[in-house]
């Protein structure tokens, strides 16, 4: 269990430790495994990135459980929390509790709540939300079972003049650090990282998870504690671009979202609509611009 | 609109074409982009591939709303109302219907919605389930909000004798064949793929989508439709493995997952309760075995 710093004090937490880890890399545990090689095998000990069923819990009621790495879920729950406008912003979230659940030799798989206290006001928000949803979703975007619940208006990102402070290698400068931040894909061959960047590509921040949007989702939380600001900077993801994480990030008003691989359409479609920037393909060679933000400097990144 | 074919008559049918479409290939569309690279601007258009919001309705009541790429849409209906447990056999689907939104020049994202006439049982139980678990999940897996709720008991896959008779090269030869099956990914760079083969490696059925979870949906329901032998044949992904492909592979008695990229501890754990092989980081050259398939033989694949 670990409590929430007090919001009015100056915070850079730790992220909360797993108690129940006992050694290695907390996000990845070693199992035995058979490596099958040009007609050879070797049975040999190999790191697995953790999956475990996380329940997000608000004022006593647990509302989604996201499929997710056990480490840095205080960050989680606050930035699933803001992106998915639950609450406004991090004054609006009290209190913050994290329970894990491993035994070791239980049949029980592992698994880890964090329990949320909120303002009254975005509680009964939440619950009337809840109630206006007759029944309950089978899956999909954020639970949403119908066409017509689903958000498809994102927020318009503010023009602060981000985008024509950022240096023409900034995203060349991100995609060659990226791999230095990015330790338990290193030993797994299989997590997501969100990063945090400045003007200079350089990475500030970052998280990795097996679910890509939960790794934004524990960016955005590190940067709401901290009391960053979302406005100045970009997140640069080693996913493709979706739907969810523009639709994520435009909620705080990131001006540019740079993905290593493909876009979708409608992660574009959403990027127009919010005039946050979408950049893919990103490597230190190069990059494909989607022209979704109108502030954009279209050649930027031209003369380097 | 589509009708499902007579269950009663042998069934090959082809993807129901999305009649909006008017040109290239169906589930990417051209943009026009800026490509940069070593200092230079190209104007020019390039694939992306089609993400849209999918509503999957059971008798007249929408259920969930799923991100998809806009193709094979009756494939992906029937896959998902059989992995999800909502009916137990292709025969309890009495009809379904496919409605296209889409309007040129129209500000209105395009959307599509599915319409599934299921039995009454069927639909008895979907309604009892929702009446069941009081307000709506925010996200997450399948909707579910509390970890009570969650499945992580599969089915066990039954012993068909079927990984006996697996070929040595057969993951070699899915891995080496897979990229001629993926015409979407080639031309947008950003599409996931699930192919059923055979114990020889060679691929039978493939579906691509935006999502890796809808390209297995789509894969199992042609299956389910086509009444092919799921207990006899493997799925291989050109994703990581995580828990919902594994717990969806088991519904439906798949007795093996290869995947491209690496498994997550959950997979691992749920297919070594279904006794479901999973083998991941699937290339020509090799593969790594988790040693989850008690019937699984060890050394398959050494001899080659």
């Amino acid at each position: 269990m670990n409590s929430r710093p007090n919001p009015d004090l100056p915070t850079t937490p730790a992220a909360a430790p797993n108690p129940l880890e006992t050694e290695g890399q907390p996000g990845a545990v070693e199992l035995r495994v058979h490596r099958h090689r040009g007609g050879t095998v070797e049975t040999l000990a190999d790191h697995v990135g953790q999956e475990w069923p996380v329940a997000l819990v608000f004022n006593g009621i647990s509302h989604a459980v996201m499929m997710c790495t056990p480490r840095d879920l205080e960050a989680f729950a606050v930035g699933f929390a803001i992106s998915e406008g639950i609450v406004g912003r991090n004054a609006d979230i009290q209190d913050i509790e994290v329970f894990w659940y491993a035994k070791p030799d239980s049949a029980d798989l592992p698994h880890a709540e964090v329990h949320l206290t909120v303002v009254q006001q975005a509680f009964v928000e939440l619950k009337e939300k809840r109630r206006a949803l007759a029944g309950r979703s089978g899956c999909g975007v954020c639970g949403i079972e119908s066409i017509d619940l689903l958000d498809l208006e994102p927020e318009t990102v503010p023009d602060t003049g981000f985008l024509g402070r950022l240096a023409p290698d900034a995203i060349a400068r991100a995609a060659r650090e990226l791999p230095q931040h990015q330790a338990l894909t290193k030993l797994t061959g299989g997590l997501h990282a969100a990063a945090w960047c400045d003007a200079s590509g350089a990475i500030l921040r970052a998280f990795e998870d097996v679910g890509r949007h939960n790794a934004l989702d524990k960016l955005i939380g590190q940067l709401v504690i901290e009391r960053a600001d979302t406005q100045q900077g970009f997140v640069f993801l080693s996913s493709r671009a979706s739907y969810e994480l523009v639709r994520k990030a435009a909620r705080v008003g990131i001006p540019m979202v740079a993905t290593i691989s493909a876009p979708s359409t409608l992660a574009i479609a959403i990027a127009k609509r919010a005039g946050l920037r979408l950049v893919s393909f990103c490597r230190e060679s190069g990059y494909v611009d989607y022209d979704t933000a109108s502030n954009a400097v279209p050649d930027a990144g031209q003369a380097t």
